[in-house]
């Protein structure tokens, strides 16, 4: 990319998206293979999404703590299904310590080689089902709600900033429950969290469904997920919850005493969401100018640009810019641009495409006029604001308008893309042409699924929740049989 | 330890800190060697910490970012010094995959060798420096202010919970500048902050200095240290901040154009702390009931618990509770107990171990009387407070003077067991009988620094930067030569 550029979405949906992160100065390549830097106005959106979500779990209950980044080996084995979706690509510390090399460098000493090989967590259910072991004795220990804020490793071959990548941050939720209907609530209250997170803060219409066998998680009885539609119509998974029924507290063999004295395997939940929410954020709204930040989460939420011509301009420019930054200070994330030496058009240039949603220009003229010149991001033409008694509550009805415009622009680009469709030969034609979501009755079949995903990449993203209604009477798309469920297929990164 | 007791702190002080630990469910052991599971309440103080120590940051020009957890093996042996002091005890990662083996379980897979092993950060100047490499080119992109939080590992053979464990949660500060003196001045500021964040928010009066070339962070030109008295009189190296003249910027190759176009090496600082500053709380403040936390960093700060014999006093009492609770919410992290068949002595008991400053008690009685009935946990006779318009300022100035009689008593029992000395003969008996810090008139020797260490234990704390006007015309305490420091003796953690 040059600095100029950003390759149009038409072009180039991909590269649209590397060019978006670049010009945004969102992440930067690592020397480590397939980790990313984030930089800090990419963080700035993870630091956002972080006290939303994490407001959010403590009010339904939750509470953070912290597991160690190191699994035993063994431990991955323990849970037959597990150890087959996580135990294959991932990082393992082997030694200890390094020694001098011969020629100069260093290298693992051979003398500090571990008994058992350690895993860096690829998720935490082993090691915090290993603790749930010493903490759980009776029903009175029950429910454990608990959350983890951490980063985990898996080995990704082909990795995408943000999407996937060796490296991630996320939060991961794990509760314990003495009954099955307690832990079934539990995992669909968080579904519900995150879908109502994803709608309010980060202004992406996301699925709430379940999610077929095929793409459940390895070791689940039932995984939830929220899914979301990118402007290409591909499908992006933003957060799953699971229901794991008795199979980590048999494989680590955590029982309770219930309240008649029985002994009985405890019921778990767990559920996360990632870095991967940011890469979701910037797919569902920026443009071919750049990112394009829903309020609630931009780091930066006005930016102020002073601009003088002449020396004598100068101060009572800054004067004003300070006065005005102050007003807002404590209502709105503003940042005022005093960098000298740079033009304001190179300002705008860089504020736009970092997603800033408003940015107030402020000249001599302004400054005579009391007001500010307001040029609002996702277009339109540009206004003054007098800086008067209102001028608070209406720069906060403009992010407020922002967001629900950005909700409502990203909803009827998911609605104008979704297709109910009565055969696989609609879908796939469609599909080829202008991809998207297909919402079809489907006859529950794994090797079907498989069938169609060789044949056309589209895989089930979920049976959506408010859907199921719809299946009595109807019959499967692929197969002809008694539909089962309704589905959405979509291609999905 | 006994659910019951905890070891006094004259009998066995190590006892007494794991047994407060355990008593007040800060930590777990984990199955993995050196590695502690950081328990709700723990994480919570923890918490406490990272929301006041950001905002300090950030309000100090700073922002957060994230780098790689895993170095590559090479950047370590770049900066000479630095790799003697951290790739020694280090977690190498060496393979990217498991397989099956036979007869069961999992092992690491020999065709997914990494051709360069990775090291788990150990603290992160390397990947940084690199990173700051590809950053910086002109005078304009500095001074970079980065801060990051993140997990560490140090392979260390002697654990202890909070105060050195393997794997440890810290935040690290990075920042590059344009000359000496403006590095110098940012190591100085962070190391302010630091010291106004223990004494303001931890209680804590550290002594703020510099450490001898010994005690000096791998790769530091000078090292600034916040040193901590715990209550047996030994140090605890609470937080640093490095200035590292241009030694990464050199290794990494670093430069930028200056303003009159020459290239220059790029200054650099550092500065962190870490989860050991909760080690420090608990030691600071803690009593032989169990934990004693500063309301500004307690999870807690008030605990309500209802009482009720009869059943038709429950329900107005809870009634109650929940106003008191509700009228507090918003000022006051508040926590209301209404778990049953437990007796108020139990919930009393257990609240006191957690270190909660303020324990309301509500009976039928209380609530007749429009009051709750409060107990400290520094001590004292319980009294009422009517639950009026006085009530919310009422029980925030209770917990400003816990705060401040914490602060109060933590610098009575520092300035008590410091001891200006003139001679070694004179601080080695007063060391062995009583402990405590011992400032003296010091003449720079690390290899005389060696030998009192090897002699009697103590190793110099720091310099400290108030005392340092004192040093002229006296004589060293060890060699009799012209003294050049100030500097503090003392057994430390």
């Amino acid at each position: 990319m040059s600095q100029q550029g950003i390759t149009p979405r038409s072009d180039d949906y991909s590269q649209w998206y590397l060019d978006v992160i670049a010009a945004g100065e969102l992440v930067d390549k690592s020397p480590v293979r397939g980790c990313m830097v984030i930089k800090p106005h990419g963080y700035g959106i993870w630091e956002s999404i972080q006290r939303d979500l994490d407001a959010r779990f403590k009010a339904t209950g939750h509470v953070n703590a912290y597991f160690p980044l190191f699994i035993p080996e063994s431990f991955l084995s323990k849970e037959a299904e597990h150890v087959e979706g996580f135990a294959k690509e991932c990082a393992l510390v082997t030694h200890h310590r390094l020694r001098s090399k011969e020629g100069g460098g260093v290298e693992p000493d051979p003398a500090a080689k571990l008994e058992e090989p350690l895993v860096v967590r690829p998720t935490s259910e082993t090691i915090i089902w290993h603790m749930y072991g010493k903490w759980i004795n009776s029903h009175r220990d029950l429910p454990l709600l608990i959350n983890q804020w951490a980063n985990v490793v898996r080995w990704e071959m082909r990795t995408r900033p943000f999407l996937r990548t060796a490296e991630f941050l996320w939060q991961e939720g794990h509760t314990a429950h003495a009954t099955e209907e307690e832990a079934m609530e539990e995992a669909t209250r968080m579904l519900g969290v995150y879908r109502d997170f994803a709608w309010e803060t980060l202004a992406v219409p996301v699925i709430p469904g379940i999610k077929s066998a095929t793409e459940r998680f390895a070791g689940a009885e039932e995984t939830f997920t929220i899914e979301a539609m990118m402007q290409n119509g591909w499908a992006l998974q933003a957060g799953t919850s699971h229901f794991l029924g008795q199979n980590f507290a048999k494989a680590f063999d955590v029982t309770f005493q219930n309240t008649d004295g029985s002994l009985e395997h405890v019921w778990a939940t767990s559920w996360g969401v990632s870095t991967r929410l940011v890469g979701a954020v910037i797919m569902a709204h920026s443009d071919d100018i750049g990112l394009i930040l829903p309020p609630k989460i931009a780091p930066i939420q006005v930016v102020l640009v002073p601009i003088w011509r002449k020396d004598e301009d100068k101060a009572r420019v800054l004067e004003f810019a300070d006065k005005v930054q102050a007003s807002l200070g404590d209502s709105v994330r503003i940042h005022l641009d005093k960098r000298e030496k740079m033009k304001p058009g190179a300002k705008y240039f860089e504020w736009e495409r970092k997603g800033v949603p408003l940015r107030f220009e402020i000249g001599p003229r302004d400054v005579d006029n009391n007001s500010v010149f307001c040029a609002n991001r996702m277009g339109g033409k540009k206004f003054g604001i007098p800086v008067d008694d209102q001028f608070v509550p209406f720069v906060k009805t403009l992010l407020t308008e922002i967001q629900q415009s950005l909700l409502d622009t990203a909803l009827e680009r998911r609605d104008a893309n979704t297709h109910a469709v009565d055969s696989y030969d609609e879908m796939k034609s469609s599909l080829e042409q202008n991809g998207g979501f297909f919402l079809v009755p489907w006859c529950d079949d794994a090797e079907k699924e498989r069938e169609i995903k060789d044949d056309c990449k589209a895989t089930i993203r979920c049976f959506p929740l408010d859907a199921q209604g719809q299946v009595e009477g109807k019959t499967c798309f692929y197969s002809g049989r008694p539909a089962t469920h309704m589905a959405i297929f979509a291609r999905a990164y």
